[in-house]
């Protein structure tokens, strides 16, 4: 019960129209239930290759779990192979009738076809996990060697049933109960960050500590199977004590939450408005706020100051800064920050001017030179330069807003 | 010659912290190469499993491509199993050894270990794919049975290696030229474009028409297999013209580039330059259209009014609008757009309002009720009204970028 192979049943995953994310949606689910993924396989609808890889995987892990085929056409082979190579056979499964007969009704389909009828079909002795947000049921099977376990193959519906069901599935057929945190940093390096918590990471058995570059951040998953609840909470969080000691400068978030809602909920509790002037990010940054529901309440507007013009006209910008220092520089970038916050009705107003490339680059200031500028009221305006490494335009310019944030955050943190 | 199976090398796969994107970019191109993909396999670094993976492979396809496992560590195993498959020995290949040494060097690492050289070992007889991007070459070993090709693991190397030497590679061994487009569509969905296009695509053999569904917009790819370059060319353009007739309407682009870009193109041609007043988009269409560089030429300003006091005190929007018919309202995104206009230096001025979600949605104005407007210096201003199927506050306000850039190519074809 501690192996399993991956199977994506699908031909448009190999004609490449697809990229199968579920796997390593999947994978990385299951590694935290302390079981390993020792293969992931692709197949098209084509019944003689989807059995050949069944029982290839059957044969090599003790859980299979498929994702795909279970839809109501002619293409959708999995749930019969599967009952095949259990030897049972496909029964009706009233309470997956029943929704699907609701769904259908509800889209004003009354004379629904057999087809649709189908998806109500499920292996004889199967457990039967319902679709919340699909039509197409999943289940699991136990058979002597094997668990089977088939779930949509949209992203969404997949996630929905391996949270719902799967993983709950899974876990109570394990003695050991696991608990993980996700810590997510801003400003230092994966093999940096990877360096600083050696520690921790190093001859670890329980709890395990693995790093994750993200674009421009990185994280850290800390893991731990133990007996009990409390035990596998209480080693993460010793862990987890431990890494801020070590790296806490650069941590931002121990719930994986992203930077934008993270600095959201911060001005939120604090009951701050924000405004931003945004020349190269050209309004990511109030994009990225805006991502966030709920943000109306904390965001009151941003100045997306492209032109030289937009940036006197919008925000007073001196024409005697831009001339003598130019649009990008520190001078400039501060009166973007104070031009906001003046003529805007926001607590906060951060500004950004830079170069993002691929063009604009020169010798004394090359693709990737920033400058950041916080100010609030009542306080002093903050600003810094950076030299990012050209990773591209859309790279820097991602980089830009999450320094943003981060100036944000540490304006705030003293406030 | 014209079935392959692929497979990804390398443990973070399964472990779930690398999503595998090679597959589909690779299955994407053989098959417009003619190629039939049966199969994807993603196996961790364990020889055991790798080589009984690559058996499996080279039994099912004619053609067995690598990627990953080509490193200098100890984990590298692909090169050594699949000379070990072929029954060949590893050579030192001189020009791989140059290559290596040059890179070491200009890191500044004069004493590199005997691993870095490993890099420089291909299977006895193999065409070796020099690495342009990267350390680690590639390699094509032809046996009796099989076409064995490794390429390195990160989407960048391979991505320059495919282009570069495996899709010629692969192609020489063919004696069809291929050719195809791909056109981009706004405003249809798939199944009623699949319906539309149904003359050019039901019973065609050649040229091949594939639908694919993007967030918000679809688009087809026309390919055309011939003995001769000008032959499939006049096929596709053939088939081109036909889908032109019968889905034009909806055609935004036949040159895959994506409606920001498209639009900054229009602009630049016709000399005109674009701000934007946005509401619940808050900046992420002027943040498409800064993502294209060279924008700075066609785009002056963005106003991200997100509160109703920043609408009024930015761009103008009346009180009374405001209090009569909401900030959600086509009054008032009319208003946006004129004031946007007045107040910048651009020449046209489009606005945004509407309800992103999840809250704020009413029985009058469900979530997904979206206004738009676009004011030109001497034009009639042109508003309208949308109420979008609700698929959640991100692909929501993604969908309204869209239609946004589909609003200005309508307002710039006439003029």
């Amino acid at each position: 019960m501690n192996t399993a192979s991956l199977i994506a049943v699908g031909t448009e995953l190999l004609f490449g129209q697809v990229v199968n994310t579920n796997a390593a949606y999947i994978s990385e689910r299951l590694q935290l239930l302390g079981v390993s993924v020792l293969y992931h396989h692709t197949v098209g609808d084509n019944p003689g290759r989807a059995r050949k890889t069944l029982e290839l995987a059957a044969s090599e892990s003790g859980i299979v779990i498929t994702t795909g085929g279970l839809g109501p056409t002619q293409d959708d082979i999995t749930k019969d192979l599967i009952a095949e190579l259990a030897g049972r056979k496909l029964v009706h499964d009233d309470e997956a009738y029943r929704r699907l007969d609701e769904i259908m009704r509800s889209f004003g389909r009354i004379n629904y076809t057999e087809n649709n009828l189908k998806q109500a079909l499920v292996p004889e002795g199967a457990v039967v996990f319902y679709n919340e947000v699909g039509t197409a049921p999943g289940f699991a099977l136990e058979t002597d060697k094997n668990t089977f376990i088939a779930m949509p193959g949209p992203p969404r519906e997949m996630k929905d049933m391996m949270q719902r069901s799967v993983i709950p599935y899974i876990a109570t057929k394990s003695d050991a109960v696991i608990f993980s945190k996700l810590l997510r940093f801003y400003g230092i390096g994966e093999s940096a960050l990877e360096t600083a918590l050696l520690p921790i990471i190093d001859g670890q058995t329980d709890p395990t500590v693995a790093t994750y570059a993200k674009e421009g951040e990185c994280a850290i998953r800390i893991s731990s199977m133990r007996g009990t609840e409390s035990e596998a909470k209480a080693a993460v969080e010793e862990a987890c004590a431990h890494a801020r000691e070590l790296a806490g400068e650069y941590l931002y978030n121990e719930e994986d939450k992203d930077y934008p809602q993270v600095i959201v909920e911060m001005l939120r509790r604090k009951g701050l408005r924000l405004a931003s002037a945004e020349s190269c990010t050209g309004g990511l940054f109030s994009g990225a706020i805006t991502s966030v529901a709920g943000s109306s309440e904390v965001f009151d507007r941003a100045y997306v100051v492209y032109s030289n013009e937009s940036k006197v006209e919008c925000l007073g910008v001196s024409g005697e800064t831009l001339d003598k220092y130019g649009a990008v520089s520190e001078p400039c970038v501060r009166e973007m920050a104070q031009g906001a916050l003046e003529r805007s009705r926001a607590d906060i107003a951060v500004a950004v001017t830079g170069i993002a490339g691929p063009g604009g680059g020169t010798d004394e200031k090359p693709v990737g030179t920033v400058f950041f500028a916080i100010a609030g009221k009542g306080r002093e305006c903050v600003s810094r330069a950076r030299v990012f490494r050209d990773r591209g335009r859309r790279v820097n310019r991602h980089v830009c807003v999450l320094e943003l944030c981060s100036l944000i955050r540490e304006f705030l943190i003293d406030c």
